[in-house]
């Protein structure tokens, strides 16, 4: 039944869901628009898309299905203004990062039978760099496409029918699929994301400080320096959305993990040590 | 000239030595000596050593080079009973992961005209386990093998073209060699390594215990969280002595970072974020 996309962002993810799209056998058509004309050009070069609108309003009112692959903030101020132009056979998804906000977005502005249906997702994939050279149409091959979707939304037949066929196509780009609430949601990604990314942030930035200004000590640190920093590269154009819209769990997340750091010091010859070592190995033996 | 090595220590790190040493053409006799006989059978069935010995001073004294390839206080103990049974011929040499307690040891009990020569040396290599089963011929190259030599040590003639010998082995191992003074290895390397990995430990068992009994959530996680706590995985044994012999390095690499996080954490709705995100930008692009 989709046989006509638009994807509203052609980065990093945008273009990966154009070329995912592709490779999984989709035939229908995959328009783009992107705020900066190069990037959706990029993304037409590399058969993510094929057509550009410089208009985003009207690529997704001539689309069965919208995809808004952009910063959190974009993509709220986009929900604004598409959910006057758009109908009841007509889906709305997304690829945020946090997913309180957008959720609630969605159930204020979508989701009734009279309106276009929204689908809040989050793949879990990504690069520490941004940008549609750098798309991968495997990129969502064996990751986590999380949905904040929620079973008391009273859709209309059609965008309830698109959700459903929207949800086989994220299958056929290779991901597996997990539903879970928007709080809770927020909550675990500000452990298991947004902690180790700040974290490598904060120690790129002090590393930076400390020995930056000797390049030859990065190769004394070796792989596990570069491994522990590679996070360091992120672009603050996409964190910064992040860290306004998931502060507290971040907050707490960062407290907890400096008062760890704190016991460690305290400890660094006495018998704790060797505790926070062995729970330290039990995480990544998974026991 | 030399032709008669032991390797005190066939864990990872002894046993790679062996193999590396073979790699690169040695086609003298490596002995072996290790704690637990099973690891020594290991090194000695990969080739890295062609005999065991049950006596750690008798192989040292049958080789012109032993090289000590054990956690930091057994090589401080090792050097203590070595220093009275080896001669102006022989020369020493180690692995250790802190420099400063052990230069100074090899400054008190080695390295006259009358006592066998010792050479202080740290490989930046190595895996997040160890154990001989993980040895590889080629974990030393393109890495860089610190020393922390002496020019003041006045070393008999034979210790002098030993110590000359070892440093082009290590070269035909494939590292590259820095000379650096002993207090500011364990400085730097409680920035780029030793912060790493505490870093690494703290995330790890914070991680544990807050989705421990969630196994699902670390692929959610992906790529970024296996990466930020591979090290999570490493062996209590080994860092045991480095936090004991390196304490106040560490203690206030750790400090600092914790006041970095706690920055971050104060400033994560603040225009002081993007800074952060800029200077770890410029760590990681090397500028």
């Amino acid at each position: 039944m989709i046989h006509r996309i638009a994807i509203l962002g052609t980065g990093l993810l945008g273009t990966s869901v154009g070329l995912a799209l592709r490779a999984a056998g989709f035939t229908g058509s995959i328009s783009g628009w992107n705020r900066s004309a190069a990037g959706a050009e990029q993304a037409r070069a590399m058969g993510a898309i094929d057509s550009i609108l410089a208009d985003p309003l009207e690529a997704a009112r001539a689309a069965q299905v919208t995809m808004l692959a952009v910063p959190i903030y974009p993509t709220l101020d986009l929900m604004e203004q598409l959910a006057h132009v758009l109908g009841p056979d007509q889906l709305v998804t997304d690829v945020g990062s946090t997913k309180g906000q957008i959720t609630a977005a969605a159930a204020r502005l979508f989701n009734t039978p009279e309106r276009a249906a929204f689908l809040p997702g989050h793949p879990m994939a990504g690069k520490e760099r941004g940008g549609a050279e750098l798309a991968d149409a495997n990129l969502f091959r064996n990751a986590v496409w999380l949905f904040t979707d929620d079973p008391a939304w009273q859709r209309s037949p059609t965008g309830t029918a698109l959700v459903k066929e929207w949800r086989e196509l994220v299958l056929a780009m290779g991901s597996r699929t997990i539903d879970i609430d928007p709080a809770r949601h927020d909550e675990m990604v500000a452990w298991v994301s947004h902690l180790p990314q700040f974290t490598a942030t904060a120690l790129s930035a002090l590393l930076d400080e400390q020995v930056g200004d000797a390049p030859e000590l990065k190769d004394v640190g070796g792989r596990a320096l570069r491994e522990m920093t590679r996070l360091g590269a992120s672009p603050f154009s996409m964190w910064r959305d992040i860290a306004a819209t998931n502060t507290a769990a971040i907050e707490k997340a960062l407290l907890t993990l400096e008062q760890r750091l704190q016991y460690i010091r305290e400890n660094l010859r006495g018998p704790a040590l060797r505790d926070e070592f062995e729970q330290a190995n039990r995480f990544r033996s998974g026991s």
